[in-house]
């Protein structure tokens, strides 16, 4: 089992095991622009899916928490630059509360390659 | 890996991989009854674990999302209407807010047959 | 398969599959302290992760849903009181809404030892 750390000792940003990776992905800049927060917990994401061995294109399962569901059209302009056409994840999005300034969460499963 | 297309082409209704089903679904008629919707719901998630190769009985977790928690008891109508109550999934069940008119979305993780 | 009954006989608290445990938790205590109901729900999370066969130490991704996400300090004291810090798992933590007097839920997916 392979945990990759987060920001806080607690928690791990990528779990690894037997094949399969978990990850979380927030945005790194708390801007209040959601296309700008969902392009950036993307690219986060593929970081963390890469250094787990595995990548965008290898995602089972993916769960986008937004806390504004009236905006995810932004949300899906980040999401249509961002997916590999040839290998669409299975996706469901919500909208929930998230603490401070964050705008998406990110949590996928995926294989590894 | 197997991806099952959903109605929209950057997203999968379902992906196999390794044993695993992961599976999202609402009901396709936005009627604003949620037993109606739930009913739908359930039965569009059991034909996409058997296109699969997956069922309801093979169903290990479930994630409900409901716009309104209070309408619950609707919910469990159905749900228990449809469940295979010698194998009962895991089952978490939270309100929160989806885009449109549904009223109920689904994520279930089973396993092949 | 295996599936640990709930109390409710239509849903299991959680479910052994091919090395993966699913387990969900909410505090069996529903007082109006967040951070008593955090304790009660972690504990009893370790009671079914340990009754099929894991444990906290082999969580991969923990979900966890507050009623109040501007209360999250008090679920983060239960959790750094709880978690095995060389074991950390993958965590999202979102506002949502939950049925009846219950704060908190969470969702496991650990692996067997």
């Amino acid at each position: 089992m392979i945990r990759l750390p987060a920001s806080v000792p607690t928690r791990s940003r990528a779990v690894v095991h037997d094949g399969l990776v978990h990850a979380v992905s927030v945005s790194p800049m708390k801007t209040p622009d959601l296309y700008v927060q969902s392009t950036a917990a993307l690219r986060f994401l593929t970081d963390s899916l890469e250094a787990a061995g595995s990548g965008k294109d290898r995602i089972l399962s993916l769960t986008v928490y937004l806390t504004d569901i009236g905006d995810k059209a932004a949300f899906n302009r980040a999401w249509d630059e961002w997916v590999d056409v040839r290998n669409p994840p299975m996706r469901a999005c919500v909208g929930v509360a998230l603490e401070g300034d964050d705008l998406v969460e990110l949590v996928a499963v995926a294989a590894v390659r």
